[in-house]
């Protein structure tokens, strides 16, 4: 089995929006193991990833590859939240995946690992919404090689996370990819200026994710932003594009035109 | 009172090495206060950062600069040493150093949140001594820019100090410097072949940290390496020579030229 087919993948914190999205769309194509802190649907093990036992452990093994999904997802997460969740748990995941010679990790990072860089032009001004003047096919994007500014405790577990993923490829061999996931609403839309850039649309996040899935093992270590091709859009997709295939086909702006009339 | 003639100086870890070489050599200039989890000499509070309890807050209130020590400095430090003595505690610096409105942050990063650039040639010939058709004038460097790649779980840890550092700076206005301390022997000098790259000597040590404490307060958010001018050194001083005058004034080989005769 190589990590290009990967068939059997264990996804940690299930029970959250993402894991939903990803369960309903990818059953069909994978063997996938549910495993979360709080029971739900689709989760198969319930089981606290920081503090590692013996069960979060046993999940791992015969696993071809992990969505580490699970982290306290809130980007207003307080400091003990952000250390015990997303520090220890995240800690825990790749220890487990490389004692059960688990090949590919896809680690849900978080574009909130460089979110201070929305302080500055044109992106401020993008995010507010203000387009005046702004070229869109002109944006400078952001690349994973800016170096990161996150913008909160969770913003800096994230960054903590890539780096984490770094360290088990390179001394381990686990064939890691972060995803910086943009904004992922339950409502398949945006809700604010700033998603309309932002916006990684539930179709785009499933193709992300099958593309991570049967990347080929030559993809060792990866940091790509998961968004949707959205016109308005500032981080760079060529290196998904390019190393994974990762091809999106919704864009916000079909959410703005669609709007509906105020009043 | 600006943060370019920081007087008052907490310093965390201050029973470690690199505490009792920078208390013997800085007591005359600022005025050092000693924390640290164990009693030692030069040590005034004795509190576990990684509680975060009110004695340990109570040590940043009226301080113009903290010296972030504090850490298993062990390079091999397992996991839940890491999570508790180097990622905890380190948030509880940066938490305390806000609260208490302390203008500077100098935090011990390390060399090791960018270790494994030496599995790659030329480092890696140069950490193992074998110098033979290199030109140590040509040695392409390591600098703050490179992205990181932690060679341990100490190293991931320092490299989630220099990311928290950053989102404090930009987020809560301290002024943030990590330093990539390089090798500090307690007897002064080089111990390996690797060290004849990497030897930060204590006196450099000390100028290092007295450029930090009186950097301009423009000075915002700076990763610099902490390494002597050695001859096989690969690690960038630029920016630290021109953005806050530090000036090595020691090179390993002085101790190469000077090794006992076998016998």
């Amino acid at each position: 089995m190589t990590v290009g087919r990967s068939r059997r993948v264990l996804v940690t914190g299930a029970a959250g929006l993402i894991g939903s999205v990803l369960r309903s769309r990818l059953a069909n194509d994978f063997d996938l193991l549910g495993l979360d802190a709080a029971r739900g649907t689709g989760v198969t093990i319930v089981a606290d990833l920081a503090k590692g036992g013996r069960r979060a452990r046993r999940a791992f093994a015969g696993q071809d590859a992990v969505i580490d999904l699970a982290a306290d997802s809130r980007v207003g997460a307080p400091w003990d939240r952000v250390l015990r969740n997303n520090l220890a748990a995240t800690i825990n995941v790749f220890e487990a995946a490389r004692d059960a010679g688990v090949k590919r990790v896809v680690f849900a990072s978080s574009n909130h690992a460089v979110g201070l860089y929305e302080r500055e032009e044109p992106y401020a001004r993008i995010v507010r919404g203000d387009y005046e003047g702004l070229d869109h096919a002109a944006i400078p994007l952001l690349t994973s090689e800016h170096p990161v500014r996150p913008d909160s405790p969770y913003g800096v577990g994230k960054a903590f996370g890539e780096a984490l993923g770094r360290y088990y490829s390179e001394e381990f061999g686990l064939s890691v990819i972060c995803l910086r996931i943009g904004t992922c609403n339950r409502v398949d839309r945006p809700e604010d200026a700033r998603e309309f850039a932002t916006l990684l649309s539930h179709a785009d996040l499933v193709r992300l994710v099958e593309c991570c899935l049967q990347a080929p093992a030559s993809v060792r270590y990866a940091v790509y932003f998961g968004v949707s091709d959205n016109t308005w859009r500032f981080w760079d997709l060529e290196p998904a594009r390019d190393q994974i295939g990762y091809e999106p086909r919704d864009d916000a702006e079909r959410w703005r035109m669609s709007a509906p009339a105020q009043g």
